[in-house]
Parts: structure tokens; sequence; C-alpha cells
């Protein structure tokens, strides 16, 4: 998947003294049928998954979604809490 | 988030007569504390996720991962199957 080594290499070179999470979210319809919502419908389910995890602050959280002909995506990106014992 | 414009562009230029969903996911460590298991534990569960929303076909998934230094990234990449509305 070259996909995956663009966003690794990417992430790499922007790193930044945070712990974070991103998540990208593409859907890509070849026809034009409903399911165009599919994306909204997956946002708040896979950030409900993520909060069984980790503690999410919501101000921590950004959000972007963009519809652009046939390919729908969404980026969710966390900063997530340093631990007590990390930070120290 | 310029992540996302790239993943969106190069998801076009790569468009085939199929629908797709792609998620990638990026964990971004700058200290060393054992969250390195974190994205282990959200695959399944994103998967359980989706699940809910539309038929998968477990051949159809394909799940790469890949940990590099304080990243870690996973990639589910998910033929969707067509309606048959949109097949006839």
């Amino acid at each position: 998947m070259n996909l995956l080594s663009l966003f690794s290499k990417k992430d790499k070179s922007a790193s930044v003294a945070k712990n974070r999470l991103q998540i990208l979210l593409a859907h890509e319809r070849t026809g034009s049928g409903p399911d165009a919502t599919l994306v909204s419908k997956l946002r708040e389910d896979i950030l409900e998954v993520i909060k069984k995890h980790i503690e999410i602050d919501p101000e921590a959280v950004q959000i972007e979604m963009d519809r652009d002909g046939e390919v729908t995506t969404l980026g969710i990106d966390i900063e997530l809490p340093v631990k007590a014992s990390e930070n120290a």
C-alpha cells in the first residue's frame, strides 16, 4: 500500500513533541449510490471506539471532512495526553 | 491538514472501477510509554464499527501494520460490495 508509506514518511517529518493519533478515512464510490453518508456515520462510531481505549479531551480533536466527486475523505487528528511518568 | 489533501489526490489518481473504503491510522509517541499496542487494540474495534454499517467480505479486507521508531501506522483497505442497482 503506497499510501501507507507516503503517510508514514510525512508524519515523521512533521514530528512535534506531542503524542498524536491520526486517522484518515477515504470512501471512493464508483457508482452514485446512497452511500455518501457512510463516512458521516463512521465518524462518530470511530471516535467512540477510541474513547474506549484512551481519554480524549474534546478540545484536542480536530476533524476535517471533504467531498470531491467520488471520493469522500475524513481526517481525525487527536492530541493524546502524555503520561504523567513521561511528563515528569 | 495537508496529509488529507495528499491522501485525497493520490486516491483519485489511482481510481479503479470498485467502491472502496480506506483507513489510515498513525500513532506517534513522543515518549516511550506502553501505548505501543494502542493501534492493535483499535484495529479490531474499528473493523467491528464498519461491519455495523456495511457488509464486508473478510477476503476483501487488506490490513497492513508497520512500526518505525515512534510512529506506528495501520492501513485498512476494504473493497465494498457494489449495489445491485449499480451493478446492473
